[in-house]
Formats: structure tokens, sequence, C-alpha cells
């Protein structure tokens, strides 16, 4: 039996949202039971937010059209991908003034698990020269609601697809348009990502993808690792560069800290995939982030261990660039240009590890792309680090 | 017979906002007959908005969760409490750009008659050294939406209570978060408002609140008058210092005008618990705002006594602080600190007066106070005005 | 029988956007066939827009009242009236920043077909001397939504009508109540628009009005022409300049080009009625714009011969200023001022000419009020152009 397609949003014809459950009562897929559900949530700042959410048998998972495709949340087992943010969430983007002066609006609006940070720009907020806002922080994709969404199941290969189609676009500027396609195996703990961005304007473009993918407790707590093949790592600044030296190591809640990001570019393999790892203290859980890095050449770690309540946390963050000002980065000519009609491509994967064997599997395959020694800077780089 | 408990709006459970009426002969209370009703309005700029619409018997009252739980209006017999805003409202928050330059975004959807003022800030815009905004006029609160909202009835009390949980947070910055109970007993003229608020960050952070109580017609008039048991006023500017005279009556409209705002510090008995009283031109309707100078040891008076159309209107409005910038009130040590994890508590009451009789105890009541003669100020002061 | 009437919209009875369809089977009327429909779309960046599609026998057309009762698209036969945008529209206003510091944000939700621009402003952002954003571009009016719309059918005139009322104010600022009819005569390939701008503030105040009208393929496109009876033709900066002798002809498509602009007097009829032209290149298509110069002296005319991609597309702008900063244009004299509860009037027709025939009457008539050559000026003026 074929690939079975449930279109949940489809703006040209006035489809949206409506109230869907899918199952292995409905439709038995090989390799186990699974449950897919679309529908709207209410009250308060989720009123009007899409959700499908997803178990497929070893994970379940929260795909939000609304917020770009973003993934909310997502548990395997006892593991958390994802974290506890401040923010209630998930926040319609209705709530989250993009265009703030201060440029950091998109902080109101952040509690998923991953967020795509793009498409125009993804990084610090870039002003111009009177100090009046250009690029808003981290740009504006995890903010559009997709105009198309629909749902696959593909009985034979037990496969779940859920596929999205978000627009960027202002006339008489950039216009992007991001097909994502999210895949799970039935009963695996794992899904990928594979997005295609695409500049229907006619003339050519450059654009900026990171993927902001973060973890709380179990996996980012005191005494929890990164296990990264690095071939480099730079401190973003000051702050960071004084604790430099424990950049892949996460130390305990400091109430009222300030972050630190560090700036790295991993090795690889030959055809360009790479693979990072978050380990616990314990060394028994842990979740991969694997990436290619002819595709997203810029890893920035982000590490954000002030008090609970305010959200520990840290961001794994493969992007096409650091996410300095926009501005700082096309200078330094790590904005990708697509031409007029033509697309650029991105493919993630994000494994769950139960157990300290699945962990130490893991970890190997990282370890093995380490081809040489780690370069860790004690500063922050006038190439990478806008300052 | 226990409180009796409807959860109109809770996030957690996706409840949100469902038709709702409650009344007297559904559960008959002590001391009257009472109706409530939860609904959701639709349309213009009130499309989407939670209203819980209350009658105790002798006041009609709008409860607007999705405004920051503020009360939209309210009418005692033919004593509107309340104003004629030429802004159409309710307004959702959505069309209330908070965030635009100008800092002014909040007055495209001020129409209410109790509007808080806050969390983070609650006075005039604020601004950087480069003039970009820093705080927006009168803070965020009275645009954000309740995520959880609940309505109790008590029989044998015969009292009232709509309970509303609201936030204000961004990641990295403030977290708020405001638990409101408003109370009414059945066939009385008054109700209370209860608010308290947390730090839910783990840091501790200063915070302002301003109840912005509003009047127009018949309450606010030429010939109106307040009567408060002030220690100390003074005129916030030029224009209002050369009528601060008559600081306490109300003129003839002015078409064109403009506002004219005096800071008072009341007196208030040994527990803080203080009374202001605006009476009509005949003497014969008024209403009480009653405070604690303890939580709420600021008292701004404006008025806004310009042509009808344009909104003829007076604010009593106790506040942590005066309205101005928050960069001036914290300067002058007048934003309260608040402990991550703990709350800061808000109480007051609003009376309805509909008689010369009940406007003469209430006026009595508030010149019991006044323990010294007041001292009007002829010119701003550098201490209360940020100019 | 008389007109009847639905009222599809209403917030003071919380009336709005119940499906409802009237067609010629449930009341015939004189002239032929037709219908109406009312409803609310959903899904991506249009939902919760409200849309009136009427089909008069002639022409399909859509009016959106969430959009302050715009004409998204109209259709007449092979005759597309509207264009190609990149934007995917009809965009909810809640997704257009107004109030980003750039000031165009208004581009994010940029469409359609008759597009009003106004009231308290019509033109270029303006900025104050930080830097920051006063006036954006083209104004309010465009995203605010209608808070009254009714239908209305004459069977005896033949004659279908769409009002609605939509308001622009702000608490302290402007106040401004328009109230637009749309008229079409069942079977004729033409309608009228009838808006009145009440100002119910009780003090003066100036305003502006553009009705921005755009046409792309087939009426715009390389070869067509536009026939005006033109007095003054003078070009808004250096670009435009530099093709001025060509400002009444479309050129290939320029992948990447910039927009040009000519602003224009018009010679009109001694009641002030006037007739501009836009004809396809093979000279059987057409559409007319039909104004008053004496409610909209000034005309603009926006040439965007850009890739298709981007949106070819020429706008056909009778104004009551041309489309600079509104300082610019409050200086030079070009903001009518109307009294405190006074209004002003505003209305133009569009037709569409479906043959050669039908072309060589409309612009026949257009060159009929050429009273004497047209002056084409070589730069841009001090008087009319900010530069």
């Amino acid at each position: 039996m074929a690939e079975k397609t449930w279109v949940v949003t489809d703006t040209a014809h006035n489809i949206h949202g409506d109230d869907l459950s899918i199952d292995s009562r409905v439709l038995p897929v090989h390799g186990g039971d699974y449950a897919l559900r679309n529908r709207i949530l209410r009250g308060g700042r989720q009123d009007g937010v899409q959700v499908i959410e997803i178990n497929n048998g070893a994970i379940t998972l929260v795909v939000v059209p609304t917020r770009g495709m973003g993934i909310w949340r997502a548990d395997c087992q006892d593991i958390r991908l994802g974290w506890d943010s401040p923010v209630r969430g998930p926040v319609h983007p209705q709530w989250v003034p993009l265009g703030e002066p201060s440029g950091l609006g998109w902080l109101d609006g952040f509690d998923e698990f991953v967020v795509r940070c793009g498409l125009e720009s993804n990084g610090a907020p870039d002003f111009n020269g009177h100090g009046a806002l250009v690029y808003p922080l981290h740009g504006r994709i995890a903010n559009r609601p997709a105009h198309y969404v629909s749902l696959h199941v593909d009985p034979e290969q037990g496969e779940i697809i859920v596929r999205g189609v978000v627009e960027e676009s202002r006339f008489h500027f950039a216009k992007w348009r991001m097909t994502s396609s999210l895949r799970m195996k039935v009963g695996q703990p794992s899904f990928s990502l594979s997005d295609t961005v695409e500049n229907f304007s006619a003339s050519e473009s450059s654009m900026q993808m990171l993927y902001h993918i973060n973890f709380g407790a179990p996996l980012a707590e005191p005494g929890s690792k990164l296990v990264a093949p690095a071939k480099q790592v730079v401190p973003r600044n000051d702050h960071a560069a004084r604790d430099v030296a424990a950049w892949d190591q996460y130390g305990p809640t400091e109430v009222g800290g300030a972050e630190r990001v560090y700036f790295l570019e991993n090795h690889a393999q030959s055809d360009g995939r790479t693979r990072t790892v978050l380990v616990n203290a314990k060394g028994d859980r842990g979740a991969s982030v694997l990436y290619n890095v002819k595709q997203l050449p810029c890893f920035s770690l982000w590490k954000n261990t002030v008090g609970t309540a305010d959200g520990y946390v840290t961001g794994l963050e493969p992007g096409t660039n650091y996410p300095n000002p926009r501005t700082f980065e096309h200078a330094h000519g790590r904005c990708p240009k697509v031409a007029g009609g033509a697309s650029i491509s991105f493919d993630l994967t994000i494994e769950a590890h139960r157990s300290a064997e699945e962990v130490r599997r893991a970890t190997d395959d990282a370890q093995r792309l380490q081809a040489s020694p780690v370069s860790v800077s004690s500063a922050p780089s006038a190439e990478w680090c806008a300052g």
C-alpha cells in the first residue's frame, strides 16, 4: 500500500486545522503502533496555534506549523528533548513583536526544542547608523505560519512525514519559501528534518539559516558535556573566553549568570556529515545532532546555565554562519547566495540515546571524526566574532 | 453549600472561552439575584476578546481576561463607571502596537474603566540615548491575555469572584505572573480587586504597578470635584502648574486642550488604608477608590477635560510610583524590588455612591483622614517630576 | 421591491462574518444573474480575514473588510484587474508590522488591486530627527478592520452595494471614520467607490487619502501605455527622470530594476471629473480609473516593471497629495483640513474595457480632456518631490 496523505492546511482551498487523528487502528503500518493528531490550540497566547502531535512508538513530538514548522517539544521515554522556558508556549506569532525597536521581541515566543533562525537573517539584532533596527534577533521564519501542511504515512516503510510550506517575503525585498519535511520511522528514537529554501524572486539574494536546538534537564544539567569533533573553538566574547577551557562542560546553576557562546568549526566525513553529542552527567542519557558541514559549516554552542526558573538550557546550533548581526556575517562571506528561482537545502537528524551503551556508540562515532586535535582560542577572533 | 467553581480558560487543558451563563436560577445565593456570563466577542478589533459579564444586582461589570483582566466598563443604576473613549473597544491586543517606535501604541486600545499599568514599567515612554524605545507607555500587562480564568460563586456568602492569571515575561528579562481576583457581594454597589504579582525568576527584579481608573460623565463633568486626603500635591509640568489652585476641580470642556496631571501623596489610616472620592457637580453621585498607601504610595490625578468626542475623562491612579519614564522612577527609588520566587500584593476597592447621603458619608470618611492641611506646590518638583 | 439589506458584521451586536450567500435564485433582480458571498478565510496569514465575493455577471470581485474595505482582486472575463504580488494574500493585519522601525511593514500585506492609503498619512515613511519612525509607509487604514459591514441589493435598479465602516483613531491623536460604499450594476463591467471620511474629533485635523490601484498582466505588460489628460508630469527622482520621455509607456521586464514614479496633474471637466486609461500592448484590453480632481487633485503613476516573480505592476494613484513623507506634503499645503465633526468625500469609478472598440471610446474620452499640451519636467521639482 502506497503512502497515504492528509492535507490539514491549504490556504488556496481554505482548509485549515480541523481536528484529525490518525493511528495504527485506522492505518496499520510496519514497525508498530503510532498516532498522529492535528488540532488548533485555544486560550492565552496559544490561541489559534496549530499543532501536530506525533507518537511514533519511541518518541512523542509536537510540530507547530504556526511557528514556522518548529518543534515545540519531544520526549523519548524519560528523556525530554527540549527545555523549561520561562515563556509559556507555544506562542502565537501575533504576540511576538519582531519589529520592536530593541530587536529582541523574538524572545517573547522562545520556548521550543527546535526553532529555525532565518531566513533573511538569523543572528543578533542589527541596527543602522541611527540606532534603528534593521534585522531583528534570529529573523522571522519561526514566527511565520505554514500556508500548506500535509501528513503522510507510508505503511510499508513504517514512515511518518509532516510536510509544511512557509514563506518569508516582503514586496521589494527578499522572497523565501521553505518546504520542510520531518520524517520519523515508527519505533525509532530519532527523526530527520529536510528543508528546501527557494528564492522565489527573479533576482539573486543571500540568506541565513541556523537550527537552534535546545536542551534542558535531564540532558543539560551540571556535569553534562558536549562531545563534538571540533577543529576550532572560539569564545564569542570576553565573558565566554574566561571559561573557554571548560567550553564543552556544563557547570552548576548560576542564578543571574550571563550566557556563554562558543563558535565551532567541526570535523566531518568526506561527504560533510558530522555528529555532536550531548551527554548527561551520569553518561546514560544523551542526544545527537547530526548535520552536514557542507550545508551548515558553522556550529554555535550556547550555554545558558542560569537558575532553573529562568531556563537552564543549552543550544546546539548548526548554521550557515555564526549568529552575529547580519551585516557582519555578510561582510565575512557567510551568507549563502541563492540565484533567482534556485533553492538551497538543509538536512539534519536528531537521535535520543537511552542508555550508557547508546551514548557510548554515539560519542565513539563523534570522536572518530576528530581528525586533528581541537584548537581552542583564548579570545574572540575578529573573523568570527562581531564583538 | 461551598463555593462553586467554573474554569473558563485553562491553556494547559486547552479550555477557553466557551459560552457559559450562570445565574440565580441555576445557583441561588444569599443576597439576591445575579448573573454571570463568559463569552468571546466577534468582529472588528474586538474579534477574539474574551469578556466576563457580571450583574450582581447593583452593578453590571465587564471583565476582560484578554486585556490583562482589566475592567472594560461598569454601571450602577444611572452611574456609569468608565467613560466614552474615542477608541472603540474592547480592543484585542493584536491591534495594539506596544513596540511602535513612538512608544504610544498603548493608546490604540485605551477605553477601559480600570486598566492596570505595569508590570515591568508603567509610565511615560522611555527611550535610550539613540532615541530608541526601551519601555513603552504604561507597560504591557493590559495587553497580555490570561491563560487561566475561573469563576466562583459562594452561595452562603453571596459572593462572586473572577480569578485570572496573566504573565508578562520575556526570556532573559523580567518574569512576572499576576493572579488577580475581583470580588463582589451580591446586591452591593462595590467591588474589590486583589492582585498578587509573583517574580517567577530566580533573581530579584524591580516592578511597577499603577491602577488607571477612569471616569467620564456623569461623575466627571464640569463642576465635579475630587475629595482626597492629600498631604502633598505637585503639578507634573508647567501646564498643570498654571491651574494648580484648582487641582481638585473639574472645569468646562476645552476643545483641543491639553491634559493636566497632578502627583499626590495621600494621608491614610495607620494600616495604610485611604480613600479618594470623585463627586459630580450636583453632589448626588460619586465613586470612591479605596487603596493602601503601604502598597501604592503614589497617587496620580489625570484630568483630560477635552471635547466630549475626544474623551472628557479623569483618571484616579494609585501606583507604586508616579508614571514618569521608568529610568527616572528607578533612580528615585520608586520601583519595588521583589526577590526571586517572592510576590507583592495590591488591594483596592471601588464603590459607587448613588445619593447625596452616600456621597456625604464617603467624603466625610476621606476628609477624616486629612491629618494636616494639604501642601500644594506651585511648580513641578525635581524629585517627583521627570519634566 | 425596495432595497434589501443584510448586516454581516456589527460589533455592537456581536455579529461577524457568518457564511452568507445571496444570489439571483434567492432574490432575482433587474439586469441578470449575480451572486454575493460573505465568509471568513482560514489558515496561514489569511486566517480570520473576512471576504465578500461578488459576481455581478460581468465582473467578479473580492472586497476585504478586514483590510479596510480594500478590493483584493477583480476579474472581467479574461481581464484580470489586480496583479500577481509575491505576497500571498489576503493578509490579516496581525501579520503587518506597521510600526516596524523601517516604516516598511505595510509591504508585508501588499497584494491588492485597490488599496487605500491614509487616513492620517499616505506616503513614504516619515522619521523624526532621531531617525525614529513617525508615519509608516502608506498609513494605517488598509490594515484596520471594518466594525460594521452590510450588503444591499436593489432589485429594481439591479444594484449591489457593499458598505463598510472603518475607524483609524488613537486616543489623544487623529480620529477618522470612513464609511465606504462599493456599487455595481448587475451586468456592467464597472464599479464605483464612494468614501466619506468623518473627523469624529471635536478639533480640526488634516488628513490624506490615496487610492493605490494596481494592475499587472494582461493590462500592464511590455508595450502597454497609459492615456491620461496630463497637464503636468514630474519625475519623482533622478532614476524616474532618466526615462521621463517614456513616462506613459511600459517597457520590458527589468529583473532587479528599480521602480519609477511620476507625479501628474490631470486636466478635467469643469465639474472636476477626469479619466485615465491603461491600455494593453495590442490595444484590445484596458481599464479606466475615473475620479474627481476637486477631491483628488494629485495623481501618481507607479511603474514597477521588475521580474514577474517580483511583481510586474503599475499603480494608478489618485490622491489628495503626492505620496511623499507627510511632513513634506503638509508643508506644501496638500493635506486637506477637516473641521471637528465634519467630513470629506471621495468618489471613483473603475471600468474594464473588453475590446478595441471599448478601449477606443475610453481613450477618446480621456484625450478630449487634454485642454493643453502636456508639460513634462526633465527633473524632480522642489514643490512636488521630497527627494
